[in-house]
């Protein structure tokens, strides 16, 4: 792990304050218009107070990248421990994906608008983790496909559109009229697993139907 | 229409190019970083010259915005003609979208990062583009759903996953590997509506299984 100044365990929280509200700034005004003067007024944390968590504005935006994909990575691999059944696994990775970002609309903006922004030598150490991170999923889903895995699938455009599915949802997920992370992540993972065509048909509307969905989406 | 000043009809193509230009430069520098003497440099046109076609970077900004959505909704409006046939019209949909955004990838950068770089007056006009395509894009949906419109699916989280699937495109597409809009939007035409568990079984790969794909995704 490259380029952050060592410092005392305890300050460890601070740094996560630091870069939490790093990520708003830099989702709010752009990295490249937002300024460490702009992170200090917000953290109320002087300049030279937070030059000693980081090096540059550059670390800065690696290591908001590295802890987003190191914690998604983490909580995956504990939430997958002792799991063996395919669907359940996938149900596992939608989850944790959504439930990630969808408590972190900050982070997920700067991941996707900023990942032109970081430069050498931290943009090959964030690619490495998010390619540990598609592979990851990758494998889930080949397991998930099993001996299908000779049908019509593409598996690597499958994967992306599933990434697609649940990236793009920072553009419209309002937490007032759209369901939360777990019943999302149901939705996302029936459309995905059934299509929207094989969706059982019901004449009941709106609670009901939603259970409904939700059997399909749990395999019953 | 809004804001842009009145020039010969001539002066058309020329218009074209620079939007073409100005959506390059914005995808690569950013609308903050990005300046009318980068575009005037890229475009070889000088700077009084610029400002014969639009009034202001902001101005610019909606322009390009403005003509993506107006080419995609015009010529999925022509596609549709004629056409009745619920799930054909739900392909074409996918596949207009996709041809669009794969032969344009600067612009479809531009929509996706500099939706809020858009200020008054632009950004509701632009908002109302989006929203009739958007409404477009549910009524297709809504009658491919037809007398299934009670089922499990809720259709505004399928719509707008069905987006994310199309719009995640740009950071992955590479033409060099993957296949060209055609292939890909019967791909995603086929995972949406049947799901990845109900394509068919197949002991046959590669090529072979792209026809059982093909097959699918035209409803045969």
């Amino acid at each position: 792990m490259a380029a952050r100044t060592p410092f005392p365990r305890d300050s460890e929280a601070k740094l996560q304050h630091i870069l939490h509200h790093a990520a708003n700034v830099f989702a709010e005004l752009g990295y490249e218009r937002a300024s460490i003067r702009d992170l200090s007024r917000v953290t109320g944390v002087s300049l030279s107070g937070l030059y000693y968590y980081f090096r540059s504005k550059q670390n800065l935006l690696y290591l908001i990248q590295l802890k987003a994909f190191t914690d998604i990575l983490q909580s995956l691999q504990n939430r997958l421990l002792g799991v063996s059944d395919p669907q359940e696994r996938f149900r596992i990775f939608i989850h944790n994906h959504l439930e990630y970002f969808l408590s972190h609309p900050a982070e997920m903006k700067v991941l996707s608008h900023e990942e032109d922004a970081l430069e050498k030598p931290y943009r090959s150490e964030i690619a490495a983790i998010k390619r540990r991170y598609y592979n990851l999923a990758r494998e889930i889903f080949d397991d998930l496909l099993g001996e299908r895995s000779g049908a019509g699938v593409n598996p690597r455009i499958a994967v992306l559109s599933l990434y697609g599915m649940m990236n793009w949802i920072y553009k419209w997920h309002n937490p007032k009229v759209d369901p939360d992370a777990r019943q999302l992540s149901e939705n996302i993972a029936a459309i995905f697993l059934y299509g929207v065509l094989n969706s059982p048909k019901s004449t009941r509307h709106s609670r009901e139907s939603d259970l409904t969905l939700e059997r399909v989406a749990i395999g019953k």
